[in-house]
């Protein structure tokens, strides 16, 4: 038990997620992330007033300065990952002080600036202070305005990774700024943590294991069952199945669901999605009963951000986008805090080594 | 108790402190720091043959390409600081594989190419395998070869830093590593966590406050007990002295005394300074009896980096170029671990808030 945080709550044995009191389906489909962001971080829902204030102020911090531009286009040549092309973005926002708008404007703008120069195109301005988060990004990221239904799906897919307790990332932006460290390295920190494959909510694999069975043929549920027999005999995992909390359905599957479920209907991959998850959980039932292990995030938000026209290499990127917003209201509560975290360890290493006379 | 390991002890009741294996007395002042790094990493000090293989690995790594030249030149247009320098150089190496030795190699020509830039200088080539780590950031850094006795100071400090239990660096490094994220995003984190005020091991303060007190008269004595006397009845807490772990002596104080009094021997700064430990102990002793307030490592880190002609401004990223080997050695040990470290919060906030129908 590391600390208290009135943030969020996850119950992994009844599925349910509470964020500052709110239950994660009630919310998540129903408010812009912008009034998620200022409700982690104020824990209120903004009026209206509130509300353009706080788009203003992350408006002004769309608009990245020739530190950044000239780091993302070197690291483009360079042929680097996206998530690493935001962590280099965000430590090169050295020149103006760093705040929670400052940062849920540049962070978007990085990205997608990034994915203009790797795809050879320049960077496109979305920073008007008309537009959402949601639909800045996607201007800047698409180079085409986005739909309402798209704005919309991006909104419910960042409301509902918005926070999640104190998983490794969150952790991480914790301690350091304990350390009283500024909000650019701990926001630095935490995209470090949430690269890791262990830290979970990368849903790039899910998508990927199911494209797979489609190219292979039309059955996807006897392809999808040969398949995940196989995987779970042979003692692997089956990505975005499982996870290490929820021992029922992770609630956030279902908001992510109806979201995909609006953006993609009447497609032939929503149908087999339908198919591939009923006889992958089929196939668990019979071969590891009574497990609990369900349809994690990482299957929806699969669906949802190819939806959205995303590329697997931009899933991590764009989940650092809305889990941000829990980040930033985390430092402030470890900041109000004061107190460094500071664990013990134990020494099980060597004793009594000793230089000889002559080294 | 977060974590066991093999690297180091520290015992605040007797002021000592173990890495891996040995006091720090007896290994810190008589290896070189390459030695100290490979110790940490493998458990053993290397042999003739393997600390010239690891030197080597070290100075190929030296060399900074175009991403992180260019990024630290407009990071000196854009008048970053130091440390925050040293974090953008470090997620700007995005082209090649990091390993140990690249950071060790890669870290002090980062931190000494910028402070030739800061000085409208060009970066300085000190990538020659012939060179030590101290030689070569030396050599980078002051655009001069140093001096032997410089070296060996320089050897003896990182030495003497170079890891330190778990502190909120090394724990950030090791959170991150869990995850399965890469060297140089755990590195990064740490960078981030050194940063912080609270973390220690800053010396800047420590050095500011005998300077300001030198400028005001020659009774270094008198002068520092009227000072100290005002502080300490002001409650505020005097920069140097004092541990949240050591209720003795810091045992690396004593370390550094050695290679400071070497390096300053016949300045009156040197001559200064011990007037002004005496005086400041003999104040807190008689205001704060039997606290157990010592010396701790920054007063004397403060006197051997500054006779070794760094700025204040330098301070943190040299510290971080010691600690590295520490950090390096962690993530390694907590990468053999191979499991998550996700602490619980406990939920604090808001109950069964519910959006109305209208929102």
């Amino acid at each position: 038990m590391a600390t208290e945080t009135r943030l969020s709550r996850v119950e992994g044995d009844v599925g349910r997620l509470t964020i500052a009191g709110y239950d994660v389906g009630d919310i998540a489909p129903r408010v812009p992330f912008e009034a998620m962001a200022f409700l982690l971080l104020h824990d209120q829902l903004p009026d209206d007033t509130q509300l353009r204030a706080f788009r203003n102020g992350i408006a002004a911090g769309r608009t990245l300065d020739e530190v950044t531009l000239g780091a993302l286009r070197a690291a483009a040549r360079a042929g680097a990952a996206p998530i690493d092309a935001l962590r280099l973005g965000v430590s090169s926002l050295v020149a103006r002080e760093l705040t929670p708008e400052r940062l849920l404007g540049a962070l978007p703008s990085i990205t997608a600036a990034y994915a203009r120069l790797v795809a050879g195109a320049e960077p496109v301005d979305a920073s008007s202070p008309e537009l959402s988060a949601s639909e800045s990004f996607l201007l800047a990221f698409q180079g085409t305005p986005a739909s309402r239904a798209q704005a919309r799906a991006l909104d419910t897919y960042w409301n509902t990774v918005a926070d999640h307790g104190l998983n490794a990332s969150t952790f991480t932006a914790r301690v350091i700024a304990s350390t009283g460290s500024d909000l650019g390295s701990a926001i630095e920190g935490a995209l470090g943590a949430l690269k890791g494959p262990l830290h979970g909510g990368a849903p790039g694999p899910a998508l990927e294991a199911l494209q797979a069975l489609r190219a292979r043929g039309a059955d996807i549920d006897g392809l999808t069952r040969a398949w995940a027999e196989g995987e779970i005999t042979s003692g692997r995992r089956i990505m975005a199945f499982g996870h290490r909390i929820y021992k029922v359905r992770d609630p956030r599957a279902l908001v992510l669901e109806q979201a995909a479920e609006q953006l993609l209907a009447g497609t032939s991959l929503l149908a087999d999605a339908r198919l591939h998850e009923a006889a992958v959980l089929a196939v668990i039932e019979r071969l590891k009963p009574g497990r609990g292990i369900a349809t994690n995030v990482e299957f929806y938000t699969a669906l949802l951000l190819h939806g959205l026209g995303l590329d697997t290499a931009w899933f991590t990127p764009v989940f650092a986008l809305g889990r941000l917003a829990g980040w930033l209201a985390h430092v402030a509560e470890q900041r109000a805090r004061g107190r460094l975290i500071r664990p013990e360890s134990r020494y099980a290493g060597a004793e009594g080594r000793r230089l000889g006379p002559s080294a």
